[in-house]
């Protein structure tokens, strides 16, 4: 149990600010928790029917129901139409955004001609350098890297050790996790008698407003255009984007995803954990890639794509796998079957495949 | 050849320390290395018959071996019943751990009321935050930072550049590498609006004993409750573990794993390199999931799971990559076909796919 | 736009300096762009027919143009070989790299014993251990970590908080992006008792000369012997480099890769996007892995492999894989089919089976 209680509220505050009808008695309530661990004095909420049978043994105060759960209990309750965003709503009045304490830590490397706002917190060890500029109320955590000419807006979050490369620009109340990495040179090269020549990467990084940036996440800076993050875009930790990439307004990206370079991703998007789209695809507004699926081609209509092997005993996938390798013979086999006249080569043409075998899987032992 | 000699012993030390018997002579070593590049006075290991033909042409001094190649050389030996365990064993004897050097460098920030054991090194320019603390013997690397009220306990080892959010909790004997990240915020958003609304993260992540965290490897803070990794889990580099998942005591994950929110995985289990676990499953103890395998739904068997599509060259993937997406079809013509009165109509159906055409793989090249 | 413009040349002195002809006009410009975005005074290129039809609109004030369109324009132009290439020789005119500016910062912390030539810069808040080595002209960013004993040679420049272990060997002209991490352990365990015993990882990293590493890579020191990349190697973000593997001078791996332990990568090779390597393995020179491809066995013969799953519309996919899972039964079936005497059987064995469910992609949408 890590949430802080914050100064305690009756149900009747919420509603007044967040709306719903309260049943079961307008009680106190000074934190939000999970039912399974809530204790009293704690809210929690049940967003899906499939939860409905920890109810019972819930030591939460209050609860926030869907209609459809309204007579599920007799505790006290917030009924509403999404407990899942009340839920949120309610958390962010319990824990509001910590502040920026302002100020310019005495370990912190300013650079000259760099204009950091009277509002704003430099943090232990950080560096700020020529001509960046920081926005009021933005916190730049310890350890952080803003480079030459780069720019942060108002109200940000850059927690500790962000690094954000010369002369790219972050809107306002950005959020960026630890490790993240904004405008590193993009994977630009020229074949020349068989070696790589490297290309310049002379574009920018350019970051929207209310954009979160998760950890250890990258993106690289264009080749000769910018690469752009529009607005209410969030992405989970160590996402790759490749330079010149576009990603619309609002969508949203989980983990480990890989956006090759050119790439433009389109509005309200989501793309699931490990997913790979390769460089200089479209995809439209509204597109969801399921995880770890590879996009290899633009995507036109709206919809949820997917294209993951499925799992299955190690034995099993042996003999499938095994099978797979020679799918177009089978196929072919089926078509001869279909026209008699053929049948008699059918059978000779079979091939038996063995299973496939693999090394073994990376594993954390060395042999020797 | 980067290894440090060390002190010599004999071979009886060794023994007489780990077990084992000695055959062919107590000679004196003073550096484990591999068969291939060992040079005199080295102890070399063979844990697998089919690096039993190494052996002629090794120039170690002496040799670790299982009982069935005990008289597969003449040279000086050890004979054990687990070589590449002993090898471990003796290497960790060759080569301990290096101590904490007491001591708060004088460009580190020590934050007031943090609590540095006495035992403890604070490396150059590493930032320990308010009420944190550091226990007896444990070195925080350089440009480390550890949050508020963050606690590292005894003997860890925590490599240069790593990051511990405010209130996470690492045990003892733990050791994390550069760039890891503990305690980011979760994934966690309601939609509202067309837009995403962030859930504030106040759970912790609670580390265990005897723990090793990889270069760049993210574990974010839980949502409400905490994220837990237990004692003796082995995480190796740039894994993505998401908030309130769990991971059971002496578990394995290799490189590049992404675990998504609210996972539990067992005890024992091992997770090969590149493979995603989706949110909100369970996987049992003693489950094995194959290198680059999504694993889409809980497991409560124990034993090997696998799902990635076997590889082949390009031609050969196109053509089976193509009749993939028809499988469904082939299957219902297979059916037909066995009921004669549909065969005519099979033929009709049959369908002729092109092969599969993909965008240019991710490639360094930038089009034009 | 990005791109800052630097002192004008005219076509003539390209040519003069490249190679090619110029037709239409011996024009001056100052700056590369791309067609769509270009301005007056820029060059842009067209490597490829397909983009033929932006040459029209473009605003630029001259062209780098392929022998086969040599008379699509009438706008000043340069006829060569390669635009591609040539684009990248005259950006690299444009666009030098920024040179060292010699120096340690007085905030950095250069421990007794490094050696850092005069010509090297060592940035704000940067740390070089003792015995370290930086070489003449190279520039160690703000934040940087180089370990005990590290060499850095000549000409080289590590971006902001780059972290290079002790002992590691980096080459001439190096350039690393931030958040790199050379030389953590390598993830070396034997199983003891059900738990997992550490084995020192006493090897280095030995880079070569003119290698880029993207930015939080991760390639870790070998075991005993050493992990190897050799010249001219080029690395994008956000790979990671088991121990004691070696990388062929002259491949380049595309983002989010995975190399597992001990696995050597030719020369000449590359590898798409999210592609795994596992571990033990021989890639032959040339070999060229697609993205998001699981290599499981050594490659002797150079060419194109592929192994990633087609995506598709949802639905789809999900009759496709649910089918996959009993393909063996499927190619049995067949075999029955093609030998009339088993026909009978076949009709019962076929089995329905139900499209696959999966749990919901990893979202950033918390259940409760």
């Amino acid at each position: 149990m890590a949430a802080m209680a914050t100064d305690p509220v009756r149900l009747a505050d919420l509603v007044g600010r967040l709306g719903g009808e309260i049943l079961g008695g307008n009680v106190v309530v000074s934190r939000v928790a999970t039912l399974q661990n809530a204790a009293p004095g704690d809210i929690a909420f049940v967003s899906q029917l499939r939860y409905r049978n920890l109810i019972a043994s819930t030591r939460a105060t209050a609860l926030i129901l869907p209609q459809s759960l309204r007579e599920a209990t007799s505790l006290p309750r917030i009924i509403c139409d999404d407990p899942y965003l009340y839920f949120a709503e309610v958390s962010r009045l319990f824990s509001p955004p910590e502040p920026a304490v302002p100020g310019i830590h005495p370990s912190a490397v300013v650079e000259k001609g760099a204009v950091v706002a009277a509002t704003a917190e430099i943090g232990a060890l950080a560096y700020v350098g020529r001509g960046a500029r920081i926005g009021d109320g933005t916190a730049i955590g310890q350890g952080c890297f803003i480079g030459d000419h780069a720019v942060v807006g108002a109200r940000g979050r850059l927690h500790a050790n962000v690094t954000v490369y010369h002369h790219c620009t972050v809107g306002n109340d950005v959020i960026m996790h630890s490790g993240a990495v904004v405008g590193a040179d993009g994977f630009g090269m020229a074949p020349k008698d068989g070696k790589w020549l490297k290309i310049p990467q002379t574009g920018r990084v350019i970051i929207g407003n209310d954009v979160e940036i998760g950890a250890n996440t990258t993106i690289d800076r264009g080749a000769l255009d910018d690469t752009i993050i529009e607005d209410g875009v969030k992405l989970d930790n160590q996402i790759q984007i490749g330079h010149n990439v576009r990603i619309g307004a609002h969508s949203a990206l989980a983990g480990c995803v890989g956006v090759a370079g050119s790439a433009h991703i389109g509005r309200h998007c989501t793309v699931g954990g490990g997913a790979v789209i390769l460089g200089h695809l479209e995809l439209a507004d509204h597109v969801h890639v399921s995880a770890a699926t590879l996009i290899t081609k633009s995507i036109a209509k709206p919809g949820t794509y997917t294209g993951a092997y499925p799992f299955s005993e190690h034995k099993q996938w042996s003999r499938s796998a095994s099978t797979l390798r020679h799918l177009e013979d089978l196929a072919r086999q089926i078509k001869d079957l279909a026209s008699p006249s053929t049948t008699p080569k059918i059978a000779r043409k079979t091939r038996k495949s063995a299973p496939v075998k693999r090394a073994k899987a990376a594993s954390p032992r060395k042999k020797g």
